[in-house]
């Protein structure tokens, strides 16, 4: 019976890390069909989601199916609960690429306005510290989960960065390039607000972790 | 003990419900500052929210020690994770009154663009869905819960009425402006995620009272 629930929680594990890597592949599609203004690449974005939605369903229900059968107790209990945040965590980050697949649609049948450079280095800085905030989940590293806290900073400077240049260097000089801007600037953040759900993650895994809650608080990370 | 316990439960909701209105009414705060350009309103709300970030660590940290020390079933456990996950929603909204409020403080010193109309009445569709999906929670209303999602179309378009309007006869006819429109299109998109949170919430409502998942489903809703 223990093995077995060791294994019930190990799945759980296994569904989250798959949940994560679907997310992950939405980030990448839907800024790949920003660059290249590809509709069809943003629509397949959009109707992709359908499948995160039934498996963030079907999780939070296996979640729910452990509480009740197995009574978990202490580190399996907080184990439980964080596998439930972390996704609703996911679930709102495959939700944020279906949101710049639409900024995609939008755009369509207008040029683009300048070449993409830093909304690529964002969505690289989104993709990392996802990636990094389910490995501190998977591999139990505080370091790991702290160092993505640490990262949200630079994802707020470089969302700042998009915002006034589009601002300052497109919109201000030519306000026939708003209508191609403004889809670009929500897309800078629709990426910002990855990160802050990479955040949210690795916050709760330092709370699993050290029980004690950092969310808040991230200078108590360095009290130690 | 049964007593005991019920009170627990009774304790939780009444801790949702201070945490809902203390975000209701930054909402409220972050508009009024908005509408006034109002800098201190603005930082007032910025500084509340380590309050209602306090709270929200309180009640997770009670929900977490009654699923342990209850170890509940059925409809008490849903109970208590719906309870966790509404307390997120909750923090979130209060989040987005932080946004709100950093716009007025990025408008600090500029004559406000124009007598805003549309985003007061952004404002009040989502102080009614934060609310009644909280009504629905704590009188366990699956209608109304029903009748929040419903609504969350309505914040949709009167967000992309917003952003039409700014675009068309501010940003567009004068590029001075933009500086000052920026701010306002991202407040109106703040307060539709508002909305999009209050839908969550009455999505976790209808889920804990139906046992069934109508998240990501509302067709489902209307079969009965």
């Amino acid at each position: 019976m223990e093995r077995h629930f060791d294994q019930e929680l190990e799945d759980l594990k296994k569904d989250l890390l798959k949940m994560g890597s679907q997310a992950e592949e939405a980030i990448f599609a839907s800024v790949e069909a920003l660059k290249a203004l590809d509709s069809q690449g943003a629509k397949n974005v959009i109707n992709r989601d359908k499948l995160i939605d039934e498996m963030e369903n079907q999780l939070d229900e296996k979640c729910l199916d452990l509480l009740a059968l197995r009574q978990p107790l202490a580190m399996d209990l907080r184990f439980i609960t964080t596998v439930m945040k972390i996704n609703t965590d996911i679930e709102r980050i495959a939700d944020l690429a279906v949101d710049i697949a639409q900024r995609v649609l939008e755009l369509e049948g207008k040029p683009l306005l300048k070449p993409l450079i830093d909304i690529p280095k964002l969505t690289s800085l989104a993709q990392r510290m996802t990636k990094e905030a389910l490995d501190a989940f998977v591999n139990k590293d505080v370091d790991l989960a702290g160092s993505v806290i640490m990262l949200d900073k630079q994802a707020d400077q470089l969302r700042n960065l998009i915002q006034e240049e589009l601002a300052r260097d497109y919109m201000e000089k030519d306000p026939a390039s708003i209508s191609r801007a403004v889809p670009l600037l929500l897309a800078a953040r629709h990426l910002e607000r990855i990160c802050d759900h990479a955040t949210n993650i690795a916050e709760d895994v330092i709370y699993m972790l050290k029980a004690k809650v950092v969310k808040h608080h991230p200078e108590r990370l360095k009290e130690e």
